[in-house]
């Protein structure tokens, strides 16, 4: 094939800005060729959008078996992504799945044994992995330019979201229809970043806040503490209802400090390790010496797009995945974890208890309320 | 009285600095008239610092009595704070303490007790409260800028202490001789700050890392998460293994944000309360207004003579204490809150139980084990 023919499943807030770039042609070696929607209500406008050469379904596995499709976009609530990804891929399809993979680990390590099983590419659209900034960071850690990592701190408070923002979809920031709040639904960029950098856990504390400042049942303000096999420890910071908004992200190694805040990386690196300082200072007050360097990193840019187009080249030529779809597993396990903790109060040691997780989970469904709403698709341009 | 006469107790690293800027005569409405050192060793380099004029003393209470002095600096090593805090006071000695207060919250509370009931100035040694940055992001929280405190933030990791610092006294972080070690020899200028600025807590759930990276007994690393009546929370990070360290406070009100950071402050004002906005706001995404505003603060100074000029002004004229002595037990308490919570693994509730803290404490100082060690007097200069 010369270029990768694209659905997409469900086309609300975020499926529809995936539907205009395809459209604008942004991702050469891809073309968009159908759209599928289980809300008939919202037919009309999608054909507004997408023009008349281009089939509109109701019905995802009519669109999988249709012979239009190469590749599919999950843009779907949270819940199903898991089971409509292993349909596609069981139709052969090429599966790129929105964030988070799912709601609870153990429908998303049902989906990855899936996927390790079918011969198809499968990818996550987490589009700040190829984002230079945190490329960099990734580079410089793996380098062992940091050194090795003894702390890490995660300030993510500019996910602002007004109480008209939840009311704008019955579904939204609920448990029977999200599964969870900020961890579920805007936090998943981080927590992956987070792991993909210092690596997972192996047992966290977290405290979570239901409903505050918003009328909704899910957590909008989480802080976790989280400690690593090394001994490393690390704090994550999460609310919706702050503003303005931090989204400042520091590591702390043997070898130095490196920052992000402000779309702006620094690195600060030690002369000699602290370890190695710290093994032959002899004059009590002193430490070891440090440089601020200034390192280049390229234009930020996170557009999905970006990773659209690395998973078309990964069908196309084998291209490596820069998000694999078996990641996914990994952030929705920091989310899990961290209600969890807050459920039980107490420590949650990583694999976490996923039987448990569930049914903790069923038990806040069972009594879900669906929010009376307008149910409308928002402008969700430069919200990610 | 035209100045006030000064003694020190204690003449180590601090009180060395104290020595140094009365005898240089920073402070005009003071002059050091005597010195005290219970270790008759390090007489001669007293001597040696303070000349021929002064008399120094082993014995703190023949100094108290001897007509010399109208006021003292306490600077011993914690434990002994409150005891020769009230031995003072006792003998009509107006008395400044270094910080911290003491050791466990019992002590304090019963020389705040004894202080409320005697007629002399009783203040403590927190110069980093008269620092302009502090001091105008008071004057933010105070004046209604900030709006209601919803969330603060202090990453406090530049206390760098090499393990020679830790070997240069063989009391010095070990249960016996200091009762902890970050929490109460570094951070009590930050642990009474951040209670000054943002209140007291409800609860607190810490996270202390024993001689992490360095051979001692005490905490060197903290990470802690507290709850406020009012629903905000926080969180106090602290480390003294770390380089190049981070000292960054943040804290988050529903009419903007103050970040301090490399000596400077950056206030974020919102041009309506996220109350008011949310209340209002239709749009789905969206939020508010916000002015990023340049402030003025004075030139940054945190030296010990200002809190000792005030301390002299206080004695002299009634000029309010920018540090009431009595303050101390607050950020004492949250210091101990943290090593209980971190032993009992589990939340503790403010007041804490102070009983049950002296009990657990005393259980380390049983097994303490004092360093062997040089017991040298360091260069503190620049340290706090």
């Amino acid at each position: 094939m010369e270029n990768v023919r694209f659905g997409i499943i469900g086309v609300g807030n975020i499926g529809t800005v995936h539907t205009r770039y395809l459209l604008a042609g942004k991702v050469p070696e891809a073309r968009l060729t159908a759209v599928c929607d289980n809300n008939p209500a919202k037919h009309e406008a999608i054909r507004q959008l997408v023009g008349e050469q281009i089939p509109v379904y109701s019905d995802a596995e009519s669109m999988l078996k249709s012979g239009l499709i190469d590749a599919v976009i999950v843009a779907t609530p949270h819940y199903a992504h898991p089971e409509l990804s292993m349909l596609a891929m069981r139709h052969g399809i090429h599966t790129l799945c929105e964030k988070p993979a799912g709601v609870y680990t153990a429908q998303v390590r049902e989906m990855n044994e899936f996927a390790r099983h079918s011969n198809v590419v499968f990818g996550m659209m987490f589009n700040q992995r190829p984002n230079p900034l945190y490329q960099k960071v990734k580079d410089l850690i793996d380098s062992g330019e940091l050194g090795e990592i003894r702390r890490s701190n995660w300030i993510i408070t500019n996910w602002y979201r007004s109480q008209s923002y939840y009311n704008s979809g019955g579904w939204r920031a609920t448990w029977k229809g999200e599964g969870g709040g900020v961890l579920l639904n805007q936090d998943p960029h981080q927590l992956d970043l987070w792991q993909w950098l210092v690596g997972m856990p192996v047992r966290v504390r977290a405290f979570c806040q239901f409903g505050k400042h918003r009328q909704i049942e899910v957590e909008n303000e989480v802080t976790a503490y989280a400690e690593y096999a090394n001994g490393a420890t690390g704090v994550f910071i999460t609310t919706t209802a702050e503003a303005p908004g931090t989204n400042r992200l520091e590591i702390a190694g043997d070898r130095g400090k490196v920052v992000v805040e402000e779309g702006k990386l620094r690195f600060w690196r030690l002369r000699e390790s602290e370890t190695e300082f710290n093994a032959r200072w002899q004059n009590g007050f002193g430490e070891p010496e440090c440089w601020e360097v200034t390192i280049p990193v390229a234009a930020e840019c996170s557009e999905h797009y970006v990773i659209t187009a690395n998973f078309a080249a990964a069908v196309l030529h084998g291209t490596p995945l820069i998000a694999p779809g078996t990641d996914g597993i990994n952030g929705l396990t920091l989310s899990n974890a961290m209600h969890l903790s807050t459920w039980l109060d107490d420590w949650v040691d990583l694999p976490i208890d996923e039987a448990r997780y569930l049914s903790l989970l069923q038990e806040r469904i069972a009594t879900s309320v669906e929010k009376t709403s307008e149910n409308r698709t928002l402008d969700a341009s430069g919200s990610w």
